[in-house]
């Protein structure tokens, strides 16, 4: 049966780091959104009042009766049946990273919304260039340094960041790079010079075939002002 | 061989989440922070440049070899050896349900550091007064309606979160209901008459043995206004 993932319809969003998984490894799939109302059987899954175990909010994975929630907690399970994790003790190594990951995307996310989800960006606009100016400063160095420290200290080699395969984790630093070339060009113009081995990931996950081809078909949206990674350019600058 | 706790000293913290279930086991472990040159030792374990698979923050633990980072990582490790988590596919529950805890403490931190965590809390106490408000007024109700309603829906009755007995989940649920009540006396002044049984279950971990003899020893550090739950008066105010 095929794996049902149910998203925000019209949005990369944090739906996009299960759907790299999914064609990575070319596994069985719907994109419930994108089907007849989608949003609505998303929404009385989240509201029910009698099914056991509702997920907080989506992305969620409904495998037959199983309903998983979060992003990270989906590749946990995705990620032995797809082949994109590592089977031993290191898979807790691989969750790390990915929850790093997610601390990360968190952040992006309030660089526009840093005061309340329930106010519009133009309500928080000063607050967000406050935050989104300590984003660049600080707070992309400090990850992305982390991140290609582990890259260099991995011992089977800095083309993965665990052991020596392809994991979901590469594909998810894969998303959140392309996320931050998006809504931060100027502040990640010279991501290359600082980060080399982050942009050869980037740049061999882009280049799969099965990545490749879901990249230029309709099946990938295209970055917007609705996603986390937004592009407001009063909200970047050049990093130091 | 006993497990190493490692994280910030003199506060509670994320590191608490996970000192109740290696208390509620007795499970042996060392509390790094509490012993000569603890914190020295924390930090050279993550700014190594020599060691694979560094992590990026506290808290981590170490068992043996392996480091596993972030608390709902480190509960996903320690859950099935203390007998603190289910060990079938509801596992993935669980976790999800930890994570959506972990993601409400982040928001908890973001009242009192909503532009930075490099900034003072006095440098940004006008957009904290913002966010707290929003936090007590929308988030506090959204995510304590939501686990009140999986107690309600648990198939086993509303005694935990999870299936049939204490997980790690219950005991993190504690803590995260604790630490509001001291950060916002005001806004949970009615929290038992809104949210019956997560109360209920405060108190019963809270009874429970172990838990009960942990709180009352000195390993129990008291909240303060270093830690993420903080009681700063001006951001505090009674709930709709």
């Amino acid at each position: 049966m095929a794996y049902e993932l149910y998203y925000w319809d019209g949005l990369q969003g944090r739906g996009e780091f299960v759907r790299l998984a999914l064609e990575e490894a070319q596994a069985p799939y719907v994109d419930i959104a994108r089907e007849d109302d989608g949003t609505g059987d998303m929404l009385s899954i989240m509201d029910s009042k009698t099914d056991p175990y509702p997920p907080f909010a989506p992305p969620f994975l409904k495998d037959g009766d199983l309903i998983v929630p979060h992003v990270a907690n989906i590749l946990l399970y995705l990620g032995p049946k797809l082949g994109l994790a590592p089977l031993d003790d290191s898979r807790f190594v691989a969750h790390g990273l990915q929850l790093t990951i997610a601390d990360m995307v968190t952040e992006v996310h309030d660089t526009h919304h840093p005061l309340s989800n329930d106010l519009y960006y133009e309500e928080q606009k000063d607050a967000a260039k406050v935050r989104a100016t300590e984003f660049i400063d600080h707070r992309i160095p400090k990850f992305m340094r982390y991140f290609e420290r582990v890259l260099k200290l991995n011992p089977h080699g800095d083309g993965h960041l665990v052991g020596d395969a392809l994991t979901y984790v590469d594909l998810s630093m894969f998303q959140l790079i392309d996320g931050l070339f998006y809504a931060f060009p100027r502040a990640t113009k010279r991501f290359g010079e600082h980060y080399p081995r982050l942009a050869a990931l980037h740049d061999a996950v882009m280049a799969r075939p099965n990545i490749a081809a879901y990249l230029a078909s309709d099946r990938r949206l295209s970055h917007n002002e609705s996603c986390i990674f937004r592009h407001y350019p009063e909200l970047d600058k050049a990093a130091h």
